[in-house]
């Protein structure tokens, strides 16, 4: 029975039942961790054969020559580049090879475009009046991090089923004001939706300023669930035949194929973009670490490598999210207080509870010792305007601790929606 | 027999052996490069076992407990703030350890003052009309080359024995447009000059604007030659004692300790500097690459390490700074027409040529094959104003490429200064 169609009568019994739920699982004394993406521990072990590759007697001169403990070799080595090219199914000469941190190349762009200008001789973005960017939401904190941090105005669009609501896109961006757009085009974070085909052609063709940029953070590119898989097409190519070559920038990294924070990250761009940002960071830096480009390199060696270590980490991975989701299902899906994605791949569930409780439904998990992502973290200033979506990761915790997680959200999603329609009565 | 106390028929007569040798040498087709302070592969090979100290086998939590292929811990390992500190001479709280190059921390930071701000509420430096750096020459190209980016204007204060001319500075400072000086305080690039304790003092004292930086870049801090050393004194402590305690940040890094490109980089900044820095890094990136920090770490452990490993790398490079000055000193002291300096440590011998003649000696290096650094790269905007500074890099070729590209260097400086008293001559 929904808890909307429940008398006063019914909705005090059942909640005396979930509160006794709910404080055997506070008296467990749990300390569980769901908050973030994550990789666990088995997910690096599978990827741990990289350290092996370089080592004193290996050898530390790339294929193409390339001598990867001294300077030199600003935009990555040439077969790091075509890894990645193979990877984001992008021309090699499009992927620059830079650092550890997608994030941190997606900073410095974007700070780029702010103080400095989008291209040579453009405007910057702050001398042009008070800025904008759209921000599909629910989306990715840190990405809004970037755009609170450099006090960018977020204008929110809701994300639908095949991406975010164009209609509502493409009247924003007729606005010169408003600069970009923050998009995880394939398993986004955190509904988990790739963008359809249309929707790329749309993002690529619609009216904009010439120095509107599409911030393509292609994160989970690989990142598909066991049997599953979806298909994005090329954001650059449609952005060049749309008569708009600049307007896009793809980003992406390794941190989730090998290592989280010893990975290697790159960008791709037309050749415009790819010459402007060359041209900032032979000013900028020495040149990137070119020895975890030769160790990725090394292990992986080609898409084939990466796609056949991308199923092993489905492997251990997949049975998180089923747990997660088949619990839902049993436990919420009659009750009219819930939804929840079930992705084909990346790195989160996105969970709708009854508006108005998700931040009750974080304070209760914390309290009984489960730590979700911070309430409002996938909206923009961290405030969710509905208060009702929680970002699940699953990944981190082992199977075991995510089935007592999942059980204590379930329950306090219950006990929250709960409180709500009493609260309700009592008005 | 000094060249200017030559006789026209002297002059010529010289001009003719001069002429002959250096044809002999052009002969010979070399293809030497001593433009960059890289270093050579012995030194590189001295730290290889630094790659051994992580692998599949070891284990990649640190002792301070930390996962060294997750995410997490923002500015660095405890342990590898201790090794820097030792190596820095500063207290471990100070120490931000980031990626692989202290250039883009320098570029960051300057950007960060530039384009947001010095502190927090301070108006960006960009704002404040058109802002001014203090260069000692001869100087850093890539620091040079930061601010020629931003479109920051260089002002050039000449370099002394003890550190820059600080009469110039301090009359310079008082500008409040004047908004920083970059400074290599110890082995200086490319003079060798180490700060003396007045200068330092000095620096940290003198009236300047509240947001005028010193950068610090100390990046030969241990980088002594055999039997050789200096001391410099601690700026950040000096600035404190002033009054002027965010004056100053101190960057560093392992490029030249262990690998170029792929060492491990850090600043180091009191608390209101440290924690606004770190504001910003919470934005900008996902962490650093905490795997190479380890490594690190395991390698050298504790200041006794480094000083070990940096006494192997002196005993590789001091017999190359001694080739190129011995010959120097027996080919060049008696003709009046070249000086050089002599360093205790650091990458470079700053050779100053008849003035008006350092382009044609490297033209004529080029011609007969061996690369200098670019002429004028010494100066702001690459522009020597008397054309007479060369930067000398012995670092990365053997002795005997060496031995060579000096006698080349040796005899196109004697070619050059003849062609010029002869060219006065005609006047």
């Amino acid at each position: 029975m929904k808890y909307s169609e429940m008398s006063k009568l019914e909705l005090q019994n059942t909640k005396q039942e979930v509160l006794s739920a709910y404080n055997k699982f506070k008296a467990r004394g749990l300390s569980l961790d769901m908050s973030r993406g994550k990789p666990s521990q088995e997910q690096i072990m599978a990827a741990i054969g990289i350290l092996d590759t370089l080592n004193s007697k290996t050898g530390h001169i790339s294929e193409s020559k390339i001598n990867c403990l001294n300077y030199g070799n600003m935009d990555g080595l040439p077969e790091c580049k075509q890894l990645f090219a193979e990877i984001l199914d992008v021309p090699a000469e499009k992927i620059f090879v830079a650092g550890n941190s997608s994030l941190n190349l997606m900073f410095d762009y974007i700070l780029q475009c702010y103080a400095l200008g989008a291209a040579e001789n453009a405007k910057p973005w702050k001398e042009q009046g008070p800025v904008k960017f759209i921000c599909p939401v629910p989306g990715y904190d840190r990405h809004f991090g970037i755009a609170e941090y450099l006090g960018i105005d977020m204008i929110t669009v809701p994300m639908t089923d095949t991406g975010p609501d164009m209609n509502e896109v493409e009247r924003l961006a007729k606005d010169s004001l408003v600069k970009g757009i923050f998009c995880v085009p394939k398993f986004s974070n955190p509904t988990g939706v790739t963008y359809s085909d249309e929707i790329v052609k749309r993002l690529a063709k619609m009216e904009a300023a010439e120095d509107f940029r599409i911030i393509w953070d292609n994160a989970y590119c690989v990142h598909h669930l066991k049997g599953k898989d979806d298909k994005l097409i090329d954001i650059l190519e449609e952005c060049e035949k749309a008569g708009n070559p600049s307007r896009a920038i793809i980003f992406s990294s390794s941190s989730k194929i090998s290592f989280s924070g010893a990975g290697v990250a790159v960008f791709a761009a037309n050749k415009e973009n790819y010459e402007f940002l060359k041209k900032r960071y032979v000013k900028q830096t020495i040149g990137f670490d070119k020895a975890n480009q030769l160790r990725h390199v090394r292990y992986f060696k080609d898409i084939n490598g990466v796609n056949k270590h991308m199923d092993i980490l489905a492997d251990i991975v997949t049975p998180k999210f089923e747990v997660v989701i088949s619990n839902f299902e049993k436990e919420l899906s009659h009750l009219g207080i819930a939804n929840w994605t079930n992705p084909n791949g990346g790195y989160f569930i996105s969970l709708n509870v009854l508006p108005g409780t998700a931040k009750r439904v974080y304070e209760l998990c914390k309290e009984a010792g489960v730590t979700l992502t911070n309430c409002g973290a996938t909206y923009p200033y961290g405030k969710d305007p509905k208060d009702e979506n929680i970002r699940i990761a699953p990944t981190f915790p082992s199977i075991e601790e995510l089935a007592d997680a999942t059980g204590l959200l379930i329950i306090s999603t219950k006990l929250a929606a709960i409180e709500k329609y009493l609260e309700k009565m009592e008005d």
